[in-house]
């Protein structure tokens, strides 16, 4: 028997490389496939979904997030404008259900791995930098990622970590994490050059989502 | 107190920058920097030496190792060179003694962060090829840190991982991992431009060993 | 007065987009797109095309590249496949008509670069490696790019110059020309991760041809 | 008969290798390894220098590069230190002489030649960043080299183009310029790990100093 997923935010460009991947992939059925002009609560309980995987932007997760948990759906939110008081509610609200969820900032493995060497190199190579390379088109300036990798070496070392921003077409997304120390170098480079890269990752907290009983955090937890 | 250290092959290039490393730290007292003309056994114990850091060729690697277990110094082997049944017998040897001791093929913290990296990556993202680049005057073609490298990441996958190796003047050792996945790369790279990049391990190995009480094999056991 | 363009294998991957690009532009306007089931010389005659640009396969590009130039359409021929008395054969027949033709078989701009920098490089720095890296479904090793940036650096320097090829997921294209020296490296990487990067090549190729008189071999002639 | 040179500075570490540098030389006879203590004057009138190679502090560069001219001999000046109107005068001075002259702020080969490429990439690639990396001791930052880099390419493109300083231990001196375009970067990458990088472009100085008849400014001007 198929898993009955939801795509919300599906015309977005994640979105719609989303559904094409559950369409395709034998574990899942696509219930759904919707935008902001659809009622999510109506359509969560008209097709009896198991998952909804929500892409959407910023200043409407929240919402959507609890109408996914209130509605019975396992939650699969790949966004990282969650606030933590936001993420703590959610999590009561799942852990109230056994219902598994996850919370995703970055569907990479590539660069979900990145962030988990860092932070242990760190405890070993306390000097470092890091180098975010995108599009022009980026809203955001540091990354999200980078942020996010600088708060988890920083969380084992008490450095201050420079985060260099570049901006130039020809590039989707990469990241540089250099560690320097006497007479070397250590240097963990991620590049992303299509949003395909994410798919592995999605189908990942699919799968792992039907088995669980409260909502996770980072796709770190799941590897 | 100070403890007492003797560098065996104290005249070859690592050998001599040991030999300085060692006199400058406050932990420890050079009481011998030998070369193949000097007896080791003797010197052992009329300096009544605590560790004896072995810097020797393959080729008398083993020879120097038996001679500072049975002396009843601590060894600190930096060699790639040993057979799997001799480091059996040393590790018989000194468990034999309560006595530690580490033999480190490597003592780049980096290089071994390198290794333990790529054999977790490789769990996840089994497409991988390895590229080493070394100085036209490096003798072997791999590199031992890169056969290393792949025999890791071969423990966990069943892949066949082909190495690149580069041999060019300007460099002095680098190693790149790279792990390919749908739409992205993960690159782990180790670039060492002066021997001085081994001193931190080196001296971490002789801080480590006076509390072992048993053969360690690797770096990576002590991180 | 807008210029008619043929897009000859226009049901390729750069074909489809070659097609989008043209049409788009507006410079050009598209009076045809073909597959292999098209009647070339007859679709020239009729749509009155100026240009044609083919980019078919290394073993019908010969007889299309005669089809087009006996038609008295300017070429713009995207291959590596002509063999030198053939790329002779259509220098003459272009001369003859005083013809303007182009054949590149490589449209990045960045790529055509990084050869011309190499080979100028290669004159104060003889000793080079590249490495070639690309998908696993490319069916040549080393590539059309690798083999010819090692011609044109064996022609200003004697060296044997070592191409290594990795063949990953999450890489479309990439080139590194490594060039050592004493205490110093000078590394030239392109890197290609969407084959819009041919687009701005072949409209340069077709705002070009049309003030030519003869076939140029190589989109860095234009340069 | 061998060509008389001084070194100016030997006691620095520019200097120290410069000197060994012509000792070991067949072309050149090393006459003095002045330092500050010394009248720069007084040796080159004595020792009938043909060359001066000075490799002195931006504060006291210019005033030994009058004392060369003015003695006759022929500066091969490595510095970065010297004014617009300073270099006028040099220049000025060398003319009535008919005296060969070399400025070089940068000895490297490489460097230089990554220079040179970016000029001319940028005129096709007008996006473009620079990374630079080097040990946390440097004073200045951005390094010269960048800033130069950034004010050739700026010459030929209206860009303003970021610079990026990265200070980390285990890096001598590294740069990289990027550029990006549709779908493709070209990437520039220059690595110095040992400051002998310097020595193949001093020795091609002191050579060619001798068969000109003015003032040269840059390395690349003899390539």
């Amino acid at each position: 028997m198929t898993t009955r997923v939801i795509v919300n935010g599906a015309l977005g460009k994640m979105g719609s490389i989303t559904v094409t991947t559950i369409q395709q992939h034998p574990d899942f059925e696509l219930v759904g496939a919707l935008s902001k002009q659809d009622n999510l609560r109506a359509v969560i309980k008209d097709t009896e979904a198991d998952i909804v995987i929500d892409l959407t932007r910023a200043d409407v997760v929240y919402a959507n997030s609890l109408a996914i948990i209130e509605s019975g759906a396992r939650p699969v939110i790949g966004s990282s404008g969650l606030e933590p008081d936001q993420i703590s509610h959610l999590t009561a609200l799942c852990a109230q259900q056994d219902l598994g969820g996850i919370i995703a900032p970055n569907f990479s493995i590539g660069a979900v791995l990145l962030m988990r060497f860092s932070a242990e190199a760190a405890r070993y190579l306390p000097d470092v930098e890091i180098v975010e390379s995108h599009h022009p088109q980026k809203y955001d300036k540091p990354s999200g990622t980078a942020k996010k990798t600088a708060e988890m070496i920083a969380s084992v070392t008490a450095s201050d970590i420079p985060i260099h921003s570049i901006r130039l077409p020809g590039i989707l997304a990469k990241q540089e994490v250099i560690f320097g120390n006497t007479g070397e170098t250590l240097c963990l480079t991620h590049n992303s050059i299509d949003r395909l890269c994410f798919m592995p990752g999605v189908v990942l907290c699919c799968q792992k989502v039907l088995h669980l009983k409260s909502l996770y955090y980072g796709l770190d937890t799941l590897l």
